[in-house]
């Protein structure tokens, strides 16, 4: 089977772009969160790089979230938490990188694609993108992604996010939120407007960008332990007989 | 005199509507404030409840907040303190309540009024609401509902509001802000959208709802003591006599 | 050479207007830093002025920020924290005043001019207010007035600002983040809007208009060293070669 893949391409002039790719929508089992933590580390501690690009393969889903197929594996609260913990992982790891992580997101996104998007420091959408918060429907709920969202977008429009898990959001209202910063009506579009906001950042001082990150993140340094509480909470619950269900007739469907 | 009335109807489906109403444009004394406290925790710890709605009586204004007639009743700081706390104890109340609770607002909501509709998890709002926080004009303040009101439409939507005592906010600027999700042309449409919206969630997992509202509430256990230090401020502005002269001011128009 | 002026006059019900002005676009050295902060400090403590409009000089740019010819004369970490110091006391002394401080921009602000508005408590604009934080592409940052910033317009919308450093943002754009509340066409109606907002607030308690300033800023204590901490990274960054040479480009233009 396959089973995706995540790599990362270097530019001369400091991009790191790191793409990742899974056949059933983008979806990402524990292999690809696991990989797409580590390849962020990587760029984000090697001198070469400058800035970080996190995109997606394909032209339609930008993320479906956490894997269903895995979902359907787990067997114990233990192995709930691991799961989970590979999204703690990947937020964590983006928050920590002394280098700016810019999103590029070309579709929709669902869960933990939403939770990915909220994490980079700065969005870029095309029209096609649309927003979905389903932990609900499952019996579970958006509780490693809540802080990265809640940061972003407030209060309020996360839980009408949380609320509506059957309801997708347009590119334009995930802007007015504050979760996506530019919107483009087309990928190709976007793809320029990525390319004229990331040449001048390439040329400025590392030490200034950097010093920005850390300013932008203040007052996170408890997501070391808060995203893996909650990953453990969402863990716990998608072992429950009522969201095991509901994830079985999704995929009959 | 008619002291107005709180009431809990509990549907088969487990959804628990809590009705208040008074003949002064459902503005609220300390016996209405401690009755509502009563029946929100009472459907919270229910076991037949899943879902609490509140509402209010009639169809015109939503809440005219506290009641001024008791306001002039006022003697001194210990009273002030107590009436305010009246609020303090309702907004607690729905924080600490597992069960979502879910604002139905059908009209024009002042001061305490709009700190309730803040305070619920979810607000619903026909095109005929307007909110607007008086305080001011009668020379106390938005004390005791400015955290409920800030954790969902920000600083400055609140200093906005809390500056421009005599001006009425309509629905979708309130809906802008965060602190109405969702607006419908007419009371009957919206309570169809209720309908749509009750529905689907009053089937789902009652430990993942409970868990999304405990992370919707994260970091607001200081309430418990915040709110009454902030009842104690406007009890003693209350008691001033520039507030009591408006007070009587307002009473004569 | 013309170093600018810092003004305070006294209305009879109470409303200081500060206003200050330097013919290289209300640009702001250390010494109107100082001066501004002294005035505000005045008016707070005075006890005929109940309410503090801040201006600037002229009709065109409202402030330009950090004076670009004092930052080119910086020789030490120790000189550039100082200087980054004055907008942190600017902002430190409005946050501490118990007076609400009211500002009018009636045309462009960049960096540091944005941070002024943003550390205001309620802000008036004209259409022909724009905004940008620049200090990127000087390869400082906008690190003394972040925490003014992220207050009123949250994370997302400064990290547009900050990672967009050439680009003005409109009144409108300011107005839908929360850094300005209201916006006229022209100056003229924002002035006539000022005096509509500003005339019944004279009036009211100060007594209540002091708890409600309290409430606005709280949780703010830390400022009065993390402004500081904020103050020596800009400081250190505006000392760094990458730096200086942006400044020197920026003056040749």
């Amino acid at each position: 089977m396959d089973q995706g893949f995540v790599n990362t391409e270097i530019s001369n002039d400091g991009l790191a772009t790191i793409t990742f790719g899974h056949p059933a929508h983008n979806s990402l089992p524990s292999l690809l969160l696991s990989r797409l933590s580590g390849q962020i580390q990587s760029a984000a501690t090697s001198p070469e790089v400058r800035l970080i690009l996190l995109k997606s393969a394909g032209d339609r889903t930008f993320c479906a979230g956490a894997s269903f197929d895995e979902l359907l594996t787990l067997t114990d609260e233990a192995s709930g938490k691991a799961f989970f913990s590979g999204f703690a992982n990947v937020i964590n790891t983006i928050r920590r990188s002394s280098k700016l992580v810019i999103c590029r997101a070309q579709g929709k996104a669902v869960g933990g694609g939403v939770g990915l998007m909220a994490a980079c420091d700065y969005c870029f959408a095309s029209e096609q993108v649309a927003v979905k918060l389903s932990e609900i429907s499952i019996n579970i709920g958006p509780f490693v992604i809540a802080p990265a969202l809640e940061r972003k977008i407030g209060l309020s429009a996360f839980t009408t996010l949380s609320l509506n898990p059957t309801t997708f959001f347009n590119a334009y209202w995930a802007q007015q939120q504050g979760l996506v910063h530019t919107v483009q009506p087309t990928v190709a579009e976007m793809d320029k407007a990525i390319e004229r906001f990331c040449d001048p950042l390439l040329g400025k001082s590392q030490e200034a960008l950097t010093a920005l990150k850390r300013t932008l993140w203040q007052g996170t340094d408890h997501w070391e332990v808060l995203l893996y509480d909650l990953a453990a909470t969402s863990g716990r619950l998608a072992l429950s007989e009522e969201s095991q269900q509901s994830l079985r007739e999704f995929k009959r469907r």
